[in-house]
């Protein structure tokens, strides 16, 4: 109780040191970390000030620009490092070229798969929180709540142009869209690549999956099991405020490979648009792209092998270095390079039900997406502010990726619009990174959850995997992450006797706070509802779906 | 019959376009290389002989200095990436300075295990030819033939100074040793690690192994079945024709983690004063610096960890790393970098069995040490030589060690020594080297053997496993190395029906080409005969080996 109450006066000085505003509210390990270090933080808080009002003063007064590229499903090492694309057969020099000219976050630490890191970088919270840790792949009826305050809004606060292109899926319902959560433009895809890549008509013909439409339907009784993947949303655009619309699909159209590619093409066309329009702004900008790609699950009489490797996913990461060096040299050519913070990172490890074909397969970490090994969670995350963040650098303190909600506010100057009324698991990593220090990190462990149940706790180095409920926790697998990347050495001996222990305090204490915090369930909602022009046949598939959904003990 | 024919006239062709020798004979899968690519390399050859004979001149007339740094048991990956030094919380500044001025070889192959890889080097021979496979860690009687002709033989005719320091570990006969073998000075220790690491006294205390020797005997009827690896012989010294001598230990003394310490800086102080003074001489010099450090395998009262890392291995590469920093800087101080060619490189992969206490685990391929799989035969190894071969650069070209053999005689212009009489595996990689270009490299495959059997063939991208005898090779399983690093995902499908065949093929040219050039037995002789000052143990050592040798059906 003492160290709390220090924790919390200490909490107290360190943020009024800096902000006019009641500090943000994090979960109880942070406390520990404060109660430890609130001094040198409350200095390193008036350097990080400083240097961010010096970058403000050679930028006419204006905040920095933003731009997110969120990559699906890579792994630690995919990107960045030429001698791993050497031994796998592919080349990335554009990415190549920009990590050597940002900073590499070496223990960055996403989600273990796509929907809770997304919304773990747009809410700067644990998704399990708002019921958002479980991913589903068809029509589902919920989403992102609006009663959270995404980066964008905070953002748009404090007066930025804020913009999305590219892959969303928080939801299938209004309330959890882009242009609803903050964002005064989207183009984005409702859901996954899985309705885009895996159940359409060319990659059924490719036994890339089971057929999702029952071609032959002599044996179906529930005409409904198997969704029309066609038959599902799209991609929609629409402005804040404005008209939603679906853009890639017509009515009886059915999707496939090309379809995807014209897609993704127009993802990419419509990010260097989105930026030039921002770029021509008065308002600093904050663009987020998405994209879809590198995931690919099909040929479908598209051209060869376009890299030694010649996995489907390789050879689409290879498009995306190219289209990412377009980016970049835009980025140049508009003058905005030096005065936008540009973030590359992967969302998860992985997906390794497509290994060895995508060309990708676990290597320095074990396991991939929707594993809690590192190799679902560790991910190449780079972060490129030039003059202010060191060049070529590595910064090998643990980040969560619910860190750049709140790390990308500070740098913004909007930090103060982060909500006080809610629990906020995204640290501050401002000095860290505008230092490359590793001492001036605010956190010093994640808690990996599965959708809704914690799975593993890293601190430090160490890595211990949750022992199934009521076993005792001194037999608990424990790992040392630096001597044993892929968690094949569980190293129970005196660790475990000390450190079960000491972990499941950490896991009691975030449990403790979930008391005052509670847990709360997603928005529930229409599918689709709000969008102008839906397809009869999608209006048809949200039918099937409430039948399902309104049947006795669904 | 057609194409050998025709490869082997384009091979004359070619060989005596730069050389008034005949040309050196190879394996079989060479000379279908040859048939293709000859008149390319035929001018490849005329370019590197210009590049070779600019460097001479610029020299004063001399070949270039060669310096080997050949580290036990490394995985790839463990030097020259920062990103992956960094994710295991340890440094090697020293190396990946020194990789940035060098190029890195990014397929370059050993054999499984230290004394085959050592032999190919020294011999360009693949070891399972003279009998040198297999490794003894006891007194054996066996080793090195003196028929073969060293690397150092081959470049002493040339002219040069050549030395020796550190591990050696080919035979423990007097025909086998450095100095017999063309150095003119060596200081090496006669057997590997295992006596002075795993079998020392503080390591059986801290329960590293089995007692060798047993404290006590109530329960031993074979007295020799626990060798003292105390009374064996540790490191000799000595010049070539001159007498040698054991230099570490006395009569009744005890070999311990402290005396390995005392042996190691030795080695380095060795190779320090053998750098000066080979600066200083007329001659150009050949020194071979073998570490026995990073493996190590007790505290032993010693200083704690010295990494984040903390492994066992891990602390004492951070300790070799600076040793390489310091000869780096004294070849610098003496004037030699520009005119020095630097090989530093791994001999196999990890060894596993200290895995994870020794720091490192296999992360980027499977297996280690004695393993088939690329985590076995994978290392780094990067080759500086300035103004000649690219700074920074990496070839992803399959390199085999014993390719060094044939490339630094080219490189050093001594390659008319290389003898004609027999088979040579090492192929000259001179011009994929010097010009950083893949498609001159003059190698595609490697038949990685382990001891005597052969057990995996790689050519491209392309792994065989090689099934047990008798079975249908085209159940064989196949991986594509691109895609699959660690060897996890067979890939038996339509690859299996063609490459079985093909890849059966390539064996089957192999055991051909045996005929005409057959394996021979390693030579057998007297342990440690011709050392002048063998302790009373170690020659009542030597006598229970021969014991036991002399006993039937042994």
């Amino acid at each position: 109780m003492k160290t709390l109450f220090l924790a919390a006066t200490l909490c107290a000085t360190a943020q009024f040191a800096f902000a006019e505003d009641a500090p943000i509210t994090h979960d109880s390990e942070y406390y520990i970390l404060l109660s430890q270090h609130g001094a040198q933080w409350a200095e390193d808080d008036v350097a990080v000030d400083a240097r961010l009002a010096s970058f403000r003063a050679q930028n006419g007064g204006k905040a920095p620009n933003i731009v997110s590229v969120l990559i699906d499903d890579l792994g630690f090492g995919d990107m960045g490092i030429p001698e791993l694309n050497a031994i796998r057969g592919y080349e990335t020099p554009n990415i190549n070229d920009f990590s050597d000219e940002a900073l590499r976050m070496v223990r960055m630490y996403t989600e273990p798969s796509c929907t809770p890191t997304r919304v773990a970088q747009m809410t700067g919270r644990l998704p399990v929180r708002m019921g958002m840790g479980d991913t589903a792949v068809d029509i589902a009826g919920f989403g992102l709540p609006g009663t959270e305050v995404t980066l964008a809004e905070v953002l748009k606060q404090a007066g930025y142009a804020t913009s999305h292109v590219g892959k969303w899926h928080m939801g299938d319902i209004a309330e959890s869209w882009a242009m609803n959560q903050g964002f005064d433009y989207a183009q984005m895809a409702v859901h996954q690549q899985g309705q885009l890549t895996i159940f359409n008509d060319d990659a059924i013909k490719e036994q890339v999956s089971v057929a999702i439409q029952d071609y032959d339907d002599k044996y179906t009784l529930d005409a409904a099991f198997r969704p029309d993947a066609s038959a599902m949303m799209t991609v929609i655009e629409g402005e804040a405020g404005g008209p939603i619309r679906e853009i890639r699909m017509e009515s009886g159209e059915r999707w496939n490979a090309a379809k995807y590619d014209e897609m993704n093409q127009a993802f990419q066309d419509k990010t260097m648009d989105e930026l030039a329009r921002l770029a021509q702004g008065d308002k600093p900008f904050f663009l987020q792209y998405w994209p879809m790609i590198p995931l690919d699950n099909t040929r479908a009489g598209r051209s060869g092998p376009e890299s030694a490797n010649g996995g489907l996913y390789v050879d689409k990461m290879q498009l995306l270095d190219q289209w990412l060096g377009d980016l970049f040299a835009q980025m140049d050519a508009l003058g905005v390079a030096d005065n936008t913070i540009v973030v590359v990172m992967g969302d998860n490890g992985h997906f390794t039900k497509y290994s060895p074909q995508s060309g990708f397969t676990p290597m320095i970490f074990r396991g991939g997406k929707a594993d809690t090994t590192e190799g679902g969670v560790r991910v190449d995350a780079f972060i490129r502010w030039p003059g202010m963040i060191e060049a070529d650098g590595l910064l090998n303190s643990i980040i969560h990726v619910s860190d750049l909600y709140t790390t990308l506010s500070r740098f913004a100057g909007a930090d103060q619009f982060i909500p006080r009324d809610r629990l906020v698991d995204g640290v501050d990593q401002s000095a860290a990174l505008l230092f490359s220090d590793e001492s001036k990190a605010r956190r010093d462990h994640v808690i990996i959850y599965s959708a809704d149940k914690p799975k593993a706790i890293v601190k430090d180095q160490l890595k211990l995997k949750l022992p199934p409920p009521g076993e005792n926790p001194i037999v608990a697998k424990f790992y040392n992450l630096y001597q044993d990347t892929r968690e094949e050495y569980s190293v129970s001996t005196e660790v475990g006797a000390w450190g079960g222990q000491e972990f499941v305090r950490i896991l009691a204490r975030h449990k403790a706070r979930k008391q005052k915090f509670p847990d709360t369930p997603p928005a529930f909602g229409l599918p689709y509802d709000g969008i102008e022009n839906i397809r009869p046949e999608t209006a048809a598939a949200v039918d099937a779906f409430l039948v399902r959904k309104a049947s006795p003990e669904q």
